[in-house]
């Protein structure tokens, strides 16, 4: 018997797979099911630990994305996990699997973005693993953190009325992936029609003028550190938070199946740049689309006590996008003529048939 | 400019990348270099950190490894590493990228081996990451443990006068690996000349009997958890200790160069198993080569002082094959006729150019 993986998706298969897997030892306080597992070694701090794998063809295309960018964003994606759990970063394993083709130069490019995004964010690299691969480039990272004893923030914490709150705008990494495949395209295409050198030489450059905000946060996300100091200042504990990489669909469904409760969510609160509205209409692509199923965005998404409404909205960079409900009320996005939607995680879920 | 990795090699490569990395905070107590990194979270505990990636067609070969026993070695090979250390493990991470050949039931197979590994080594599963590969499959583990405070065993701590141990035997696992490869040729070119489909189907299956001992060596690795446990119960704290991945000379000279310091091993005293010898002579292969060269026995390779002498001959499972000489003696290898060589690493390096 065989069963196809695609019939469960990446998710299904993590939880088919880990379901019965129970904690045995008391240094494990919560183990598959959230940005991080939260360990327990020290009476003080409880310790994070997420890890990625990043495969060349399915997570990056080094046709547009340059090494230094990709080490950066391996990095930030893993360091994204610890901040979503409220914690602060501290260490990181790296291992990468290389085929022939890379170069020693190639690895310091690779390391120099690395490095310049631990650096950023006050972790060391502790150690790793440094392989041949018979394909592409695998890349692998661990990253440990910490929290305060009992202070880590679980998916599983949201409350009814308790308001939804995302940072930065969403949609802009999505957008900037489609631009960069399209330009992909052209520039495949004109290579394919040219006949000489000469005219494979002439092919030019993309000009992506104006849509430079959109690159960057395909290639150069940044996770939301200023987010957590901002929030422990203000002392505000959220009730669950999460990074957005699969869309911000995705992860509320995640929020609220996870807390036992529905959400109502406002389409004209979204947070959503100008750049990638401009784009998206250029594309012909739903503006509400891209934004609540992109991904890759890596802002956080959480929910407050509406005690803090207050003390949230004079927050910067932090969004009030709607509302905790009941379970049995589902979960909605009301659009701008107040239809109400069911929300739907259509994001990118690399094992999901299409 | 593009300078090919293989001109520096795996070790190489790593040393390259990480040498000026510092680190800056408290809780990294020791970083890149070691089986582990060792953290300082914890007021009385050091906790360990270990990682592998692992790809088809490099570390595997599933023509004849069952993803039972891969899911099994994989999370040994980490376990291995802990224990290292000194440590115990506690947790692991474990993130696979797969190919769209495999089914549902393939990843049963895989987290069977998995958890069984696990379930002995007391060892919780805590996380992961599950996604689709282009072409192979791709397995990252991190493992995570613990010592006593300052009490973790590096590979810099041997002291001249000290005596160096191994555990079990060596070289098995080289051999196990040779009769696969062996019998997969031999498979192979059956395949190629069959005409029917008749022909096809009376390949018989290769015939191991008298050899399991080598092919569970290779294929079901055990980390050696008991001789920890015995060395603590005896009161011994090795001064210096990791676990044989690439054959003993190459491990011992890591030692001897974080050390600063020599040694002298014993042809004679190296642990062969009696499967071990006649395989390599049928096979026509020189054994004391195999033994210190082959890899992937995961035995443990320490060192102790002198005045341990006692206790350590009594172990079980424990031979004491050399001692440590000052650095400028240099790593001897003392043959049966009593004639010296220099330890030379040939281990298995997947980067280095052959």
């Amino acid at each position: 018997m065989a069963t196809d993986i695609s019939t469960l998706g990446e998710f299904g298969l993590i939880k088919h797979l880990t379901e019965h897997l129970e904690s045995t030892n008391p240094e494990t306080h919560y183990g598959v099911g959230d940005d991080c597992a939260v360990l327990n070694y020290s009476n003080d701090k409880d310790i994070l630990v997420t890890t990625d794998l990043l495969m060349e063809g399915v997570h990056f295309d080094l046709t547009y994305m340059p090494l230094k960018h990709l080490g950066y964003k391996a990095a930030m994606v893993n360091l994204s996990d610890i901040y979503a759990m409220g914690g602060m970063p501290k260490q990181m394993t790296v291992s990468l699997a290389l085929s022939k083709r890379f170069s020693v130069e190639d690895m310091e490019d690779f390391y120099a973005g690395l490095r310049l995004a631990c650096d950023m964010h006050q972790v060391d690299i502790v150690g790793g693993d440094t392989t041949s691969s018979r394909t592409g480039l695998a890349i692998s990272i661990t990253a440990i953190g910490e929290t305060e004893k009992g202070k880590a923030i679980y998916r599983h914490g949201a409350k009814e009325t308790d308001l939804v709150c995302v940072t930065g705008d969403l949609g802009a990494a999505y957008m900037g992936f489609q631009l960069l495949e399209r330009e992909k395209e052209v520039y495949y295409n004109q290579i394919e029609t040219a006949k000489t050198d000469a005219e494979r030489m002439a092919i030019a450059q993309p000009d992506f003028s104006g849509r430079e905000y959109l690159l960057e946060r395909q290639m150069k996300p940044e996770a939301r550190r200023d987010i957590i100091l901002q929030l422990r200042e203000a002392g505000i504990h959220p009730t669950s938070m999460m990074d957005i990489s699969d869309g911000l669909s995705s992860e509320l469904l995640h929020i609220c199946t996870q807390s036992h409760c529905g959400c109502r969510i406002y389409e004209e609160r979204i947070p959503i740049d100008y750049q990638t509205a401009v784009t998206a209409e250029e594309m012909n692509m739903n503006l509400t689309t891209a934004a609540l199923n992109g991904g890759e965005d890596y802002e956080l998404l959480f929910t407050v006590p509406i005690a803090d409404h207050e003390k949230i909205t004079q927050m910067k960079d932090i969004k009030l996008i709607g509302h905790i409900t009941k379970e049995s009320l589902g979960c909605a996005l009301i659009t701008r003529d107040g239809a109400e939607f069911e929300l739907k995680a259509q994001g990118w879920e690399a094992l999901k048939e299409k």
